[in-house]
């Protein structure tokens, strides 16, 4: 087997002790999938390969040959990475056909696709025979430097009262456990396939790394972003390879230092929050993106499109409460704005209304809303039950 | 609120460090349970009410007021109790009730029932935004010294090639995780209700732990579970509490020195494994248990009449590879007996069948059965992939 040779290949440490594991970037590392997964995880065992129905199929098939000829027994299963299927019933049915591939404790089970995939495939491997390795192999920018790093895991819930479905009953990661990978692989060139706007999506993620990067280690992040985002747009490997990189040393730093989001001062996984929490409010809220030129986008927000926007509005509400510097929100804008992203949405229900909606989010404590905010210097500060002035002044920050 | 005065009141404390939880065991607990859930989970907030649909309903009444009265908000879920309802399609459904309920990060899911609803409980309380607490209330036997502490959580998984269901491709337990709970409430005259065979179900596994008892801190607790066991099974009280505090204990010891199970070496939980390799393997074979008085039973096996029957068989198995003292399958047979419960089974399948079910247990590792077995003297001893004339011996032993 031949491992491709990269010189631009990094690797970042997760540092969780016995649970320590590495994320390697670089471009054309899929070839080398089996080899490494042998690292990890013992040769002459089976492998139980979760792919994202949206992959290519040449790179499901040069993962499953890599594996095959490090000695693995392979068993595929494609998944339609759709909110709706990302539910216990998708993984009901998953473990189903892992079990009758007699799958054992010891043996991993990889990912191949995007959050939704890397998020079921993780909480399957959580919970089969209470706990059984996974590698992640993300196939898009925001699973690379979000999803596939720090062991969260899991899947949506409906909750309809009435028995009727609709996205608006759909709670997004509400059930699932932490579940730390064995490896993380990524392929930057992956991102070669991938719709432009999912390339965007993850580039929201980028930006709140750079917002926060002086707490964790890398306070010229931001400013790299801004100089180097459109050489990364146009796939330039090297600055994907970096971009990729310096974003996964953010998010381990974080959750090397909290692993199980505890922290309560800003600092541990609030950080990594930030931008969500009327992120996920408005995600489900069938608004249309606005762009800075005025152009309006089709109905429904991406995940990295909401994040982005919650940013702004979060950032606008931190300013309103004299937390974050002022013009903080519009320089945020402006740099999305930059690389593509929306500044505005369109159709949003009134402010109350998102409220009530960020009640749900996860971060909720005691029905208090609770807001991570970038401040301005790199640093973050959590924002406590915010007035309603505030959040409604967030909102209309970001209303077209 | 009166907590009910108990002078047989016994507390077990299970040590898991952070993790550490009591085991309480008295009758008529069940009336003091607020309080006592206030104690660890704090007063004022919501606990979501998990009920068995075979716990009598003024049982369920008393639980509820007595949370009340503490000042939890409550909400009530009743399941029905089946193997096959033991699923993720049935943790989904109450989750979906309980995020309903606006239940948030830290508060209690409580269970009030046998094995199953306690296994579904906390598997749903360990996944629901990646964990609440969960506190059991077992109202088995077999429940109270078994699956209510140490933390073993899950469902079953269907497994069918062909898409049509049936027992024989149900994998129990194959799907959870460990999330140990906050508190346990043993209420001993829950035991009172209880149909007659569900009681000798449990004193399987008290005799299981009183061949273990010299490894576990209670070397006299065979020999106690021999002079006592009438009385317990008249459902004296004193007798219940020793006999649940007994067994809990034990089980407390073994999960705190291998809380997940991952000992080699019989010492840690395979321990606990005694007879379940076997038990496992011919419970889902609708076999019927055969009396000593030669009595046959209904079609299909308890868990508790299985385990029972599968300490016979690898005690046998053991004796013929000299691992157990000569005799002590035939002796574990008559306690067995002297209780009520089977000593044969009939219309079992070719031991070759059961041992190929044995392969698919938890506990097989890289393709080989592995035996944790009593060796007469108060310990255990694990058998690594006993020969095929050993294990057809072994289920010789307990064919009609």
């Amino acid at each position: 087997m031949v491992t491709p040779e990269n010189q631009s290949e990094r690797v970042v440490r997760v540092p969780l002790g016995e649970r320590s594991y590495d994320v390697v970037v670089g471009a054309g590392l899929l070839m080398g999938l089996g080899p490494r997964l042998a690292q990890v995880a013992g040769r002459g065992g089976r492998a139980f390969l979760v792919a994202d129905s949206g992959v290519p199929v040449e790179s499901l098939d040069v993962s499953a040959a890599s594996l095959q000829h490090a000695g693995f027994a392979v068993t595929r299963a494609v998944i339609t990475p759709s909110e709706r299927d990302k539910s216990l019933t998708t993984v009901e049915t998953l473990l189903g056909r892992v079990a009758r591939s007699r799958h054992e404790r010891g043996e991993p089970i990889v990912a191949l696709g995007g959050g939704v995939v890397c998020d079921i495939a993780g909480f399957a491997a959580a919970i089969y025979r209470r706990g059984v390795p996974v590698v992640q192999c993300p196939t898009t920018l925001l699973a690379m430097v979000d999803a596939s790093v720090g062991g969260k895991t899991g899947v949506n819930l409906e909750v309809s009262a009435s028995g009727a479905t609709s996205d608006d009953h759909l709670k997004k990661n509400m059930v699932g456990v932490f579940h730390q990978p064995s490896l993380v692989v990524c392929d930057v060139n992956l991102l070669g396939s991938l719709p432009h706007d999912e390339l965007l999506s993850g580039m929201a993620e980028c930006v709140k790394h750079g917002l926060i990067g002086a707490d964790w280690g890398d306070p010229g992040l931001l400013e790299w972003t801004r100089k180097s985002i459109q050489r990364a747009m146009s796939l330039d490997s090297e600055a994907l390879v970096e971009l990729v990189a310096r974003n996964v040393a953010i998010k381990a730093a974080v959750v090397g230092e909290d692993e199980r989001e505890q922290g309560a001062t800003g600092r541990g996984r609030m950080a990594l929050n930030a931008g969500h929490t009327v992120g996920h409010a408005i995600e489900t809220m069938h608004c249309r993106a606005v762009y800075a030129d005025g152009a309006t986008g089709p109905p429904g927000l991406k995940h990295g499109q909401a994040v982005g926007l919650g940013l702004i509005a979060e950032i606008a509400c931190a300013e309103r409460l004299g937390v974050a510097r002022a013009g903080l929100a519009r320089e945020v804008a402006g740099l999305l704005a930059s690389i593509g992203l929306p500044v505005k949405a369109a159709g949003m229900p009134p402010a109350k209304k998102i409220a009530e909606a960020m009640l749900d989010d996860k971060k909720t404590s005691g029905g208090r809303i609770r807001l991570a905010v970038p401040t301005g210097d790199g640093h973050c500060r959590v924002v406590e039950a915010p007035s309603s002035q505030a959040l409604t002044a967030a909102i209309e920050a970001i209303r077209a």
